[in-house]
């Protein structure tokens, strides 16, 4: 048997669909040899639109040659039903779970769409996350010391090690107050935490990152610089790591971490409440 | 029978847990009545860890008098089996799907852990990805018009309507180049787009909201400013909305919505092309 070389995956979903796509992308990587055609349906929520789903499914099985799966995450269960009709795997998310949810809680379930982002729709949790977003961008690369106070995380490291992307993604994922805040040869000069950050010394997380994967992220900027260097991006790195092991501020190598482990390890070693946008 | 006001939930993962949060989530706010008490344990990758899950589950039922429900995402099936001893409703969303997903593509799962976010650790993923965030935050908000045409999207709308965390949203998750522009008093009475964005007409999305919403919103920065007034937020968004519609902007009330379901709507509407992380 020759496996086909191709196979369409179909995320359904009447909602954003981003939680079936990252559960079925987490799934799917565990197969290797396979190339997978994602396709997403968002917002598909009324007979109609399961119907032009289940059009595209049966159209991409014969231009394909061979059965999609589809991944769905559909709180109505006649939608459920109707999508269940394809000529595919189908795997809904939703439905295989909420009859035993219902049976252990002993209620039933309001089938009510749209809640997949917890709070984040309601005016105070959208406003909250809102200001730990704009905190954050003002916070950005030691924008200003003001009101650092209400940081509930501050990141350190050198510049382009990963600081800004993590900290809006803590802003972002989870509405966490996170600044950050280079650390610069001025600092290892002077072998002293900038000041500013001293009494804030409990809140320090710091990055690092490997020098390599740093002199090409800095060299995408200032090409050929001193700046880019790798003995620059060696001697910055080693002289933070110094200052970070001086003052005890936990740290991890963000190199081989996506963004979302990197901000899950500073939620775990900082001990922050993690709410779920 | 009286229903137990607190239900602790367990989140376990190998990884960050973020995917299992979200659709744990998404399935508990079908429940309405009961009050849970929710417990991340991201990396939880060895049989050490899934113990010492286990004692903080067995302690979860002890102090609250009920079944803790515990939702899981383990690739490792033999961690799979020692978290399923716990006394408490067990719901891996990942064991439950490996096994007919393998029969359908014919192969094997690795078991690899670590695959969660997609490319998202690979360094070419990684480095589009702190691109396209570096790319919005550089436009953002108008700051500057250079390499507009490399944007992928142009969010406009009245300050403070959303457009930031919108934008943002698309570069951190789809990794999508998102600049977002303001629409001012001066182009309501010049009755003109900023000329800045004529060009790039195909590629603008506009974002209102309602009127109070953003009186809160901007009152939390300017307390009883005109700019934060009802009656200017009432007369910037029925002008900002006269001329999106007179240049044919596609636009949405971005109130009711999460982040997500607005980010998801952008790319719906300009069919731009979704890579998760």
């Amino acid at each position: 048997m020759t496996l086909p070389v191709k196979r369409p995956i179909f995320f359904v979903s009447d909602r954003t669909g981003i939680t079936a796509e990252m559960l079925g992308n987490s799934l799917l990587s565990q197969f290797e040899g396979v190339q997978f055609i994602n396709r997403i349906l968002p917002f598909t929520d009324t007979p109609e639109r399961v119907d032009l789903a289940l059009q595209e499914i049966a159209k991409a099985k014969e231009v394909h040659g061979v059965r999609p799966i589809v991944f769905s995450s559909l709180a109505n269960p006649l939608l459920g039903d109707q999508l269940q009709t394809a000529d595919a795997l189908c795997i809904d998310f939703f439905q295989m779970f909420i009859g035993p949810l219902g049976y252990e809680l002993g209620i039933s379930p309001n089938h009510i769409v749209g809640r997949s982002h917890g709070g984040g729709t309601t005016q105070h949790a959208y406003i909250s996350r809102i200001e730990a977003i704009n905190f954050t961008l003002e916070h950005d690369d030691g924008c200003t010391t003001r009101n650092l106070e209400k940081a509930q995380v501050i990141l350190v490291g050198v510049s382009r090690c990963g600081k800004t992307p993590t900290a809006l993604y803590l802003a972002m994922q989870f509405g966490i107050r996170a600044a950050n805040f280079p650390l610069t040869p001025d600092d290892f000069e002077r072998k002293k935490l900038p000041d500013s950050l001293k009494k804030h010394q409990h809140k320090l997380f710091g990055l690092s990152i490997d020098p390599y994967r740093l002199h090409r992220i800095r060299n995408e900027r200032k090409p050929d610089s001193h700046y880019a260097s790798v003995e620059n991006c060696n001697y910055e790195l080693r002289e933070a790591r110094l200052m970070m092991q001086h003052h005890a501020i936990p740290w991890i190598d963000s190199t081989d971490k996506s963004i979302e482990e990197i901000a899950t390890t500073v939620i775990d070693t900082v001990k922050l409440e993690r709410h779920m946008f």
